[in-house]
């Protein structure tokens, strides 16, 4: 049975990393020893060795031991045999281009869809959708495909931000990328503001955290969707 | 002789569409009659024909007709054909599909390499650098390649934004994203605030408009480079 969060973000403004939510992480992987951290999105180019080192200290406080998959000689193996599993965040592009590389972003969908626990935050939130097609992220690296691990049947936009009516930048906001999306593709979008995230127990899933969510649908209107929707009809 | 306007923006916040760079066009475009306009990039997913009729709008202000590349039964030869050519923004992902699947982006780089005049605003000026890997757009669409039209030896960002000090948003900076990019490229980039624009004439590159551009180098500091330098050096 699937067992999933999937967070906007890792950290809240003000906070340390993964504190907001670390009450959540400690019954999510209450099985687990020690869990896998994949740190492939290198978020400012950060190293493995530093980016892991980020998260040993923010589990220390639940009590659970981390190993980066870098550290494994077969990255498939460390999948398979681990207790549980984070993808933190950073560059969508480069997580999926490594995941591709090494050959195992078949075998990550598969042990999260046969029970292992899963945490993604951000770029790693963005690989549990169909697609990767509604990250915000550079396209820093050219991936074999926009694929993902399909882990829900939808796609989600991580740091979903709402347009700034007090701005003055002619850039596309958030919502104009996503209806530019929807022009080309059926699949839905889910716009996780920072402090939301998703809860997967098998097939149900629920929005969790403190705001609602934003859903584009296809020629539809966006709608808002309060915490606690259980959001498993969504397709 | 290349003779090339960049822009980072058509559009400035309270002003109308290429308002504020027409006096710039009516010179640059001075010996033509029309222009070939190529709305491959679709602003929120607008037609060809309805993102066409806006530009007709536009250069009727300086007596320039528009055709758009979508009329031609050949877009080959309307390039080819063309007395100067206007590439418009929206997604570059969209954009760039859309030069390979027509099999015109070598076609477009030699003309504009050869004098025909050309004016990029947004995504239209992201193809002029060496990749597309700087773009702010979201991959609605999977192109073949990253790779775009080398009119200049570098990469651009168009609406370039400084960080917010204000916000509360914890997304990646514009910043943070050109220093992932550099992780794994050389490419210099040079992010262009909107207002700003490169005018290039054979191999001189100048920058233009009222605002200072942001430089970023592999390894190096970011620099502010003002209104009116010629950074022709720069590869």
């Amino acid at each position: 049975m699937k067992n999933i969060i999937i967070a906007s973000t890792s950290t809240l403004h003000g906070g340390d990393y993964l504190d907001y939510i670390l009450p959540e992480l400690q019954n999510h992987f209450k099985n687990c020893k020690t869990i896998l951290f994949i740190p492939y999105a290198r978020p400012s180019g950060i190293s493995h060795e530093e980016y892991t080192a980020k998260v040993v200290l923010a589990f220390a406080k639940i009590n659970i031991a981390v190993k980066g998959i870098h550290e494994f000689e077969n990255p498939a193996t460390a999948i398979q045999s681990a207790e549980g599993i984070f993808t933190g965040g950073g560059n969508t592009f480069l997580l999926v281009s490594q995941l591709y590389k090494n050959e195992i972003m078949d075998i990550l969908a598969n042990v999260v869809k046969n029970g292992t626990p899963y945490l993604g935050t951000s770029a790693g939130s963005n690989i549990c959708g169909l697609t990767m097609q509604t990250t915000n992220d550079m396209p820093i690296i050219y991936p074999p495909s926009f694929k993902t691990l399909a882990l829900i049947p939808f796609n989600i936009n991580a740091h979903y931000l709402d347009p700034d009516s007090q701005s003055t930048h002619m850039g596309e906001t958030r919502e104009t990328r996503i209806k530019e999306f929807h022009v080309f593709n059926t699949i839905p979008v889910l716009g996780l503001r920072e402090g939301s995230w998703l809860e997967v127990k098998g097939d149900k899933i629920l929005l969790k955290g403190n705001l609602s969510a934003r859903l584009f649908r296809q020629n539809q209107a966006p709608e808002e969707i309060e915490s606690g929707t259980d959001i498993s009809y969504l397709k």
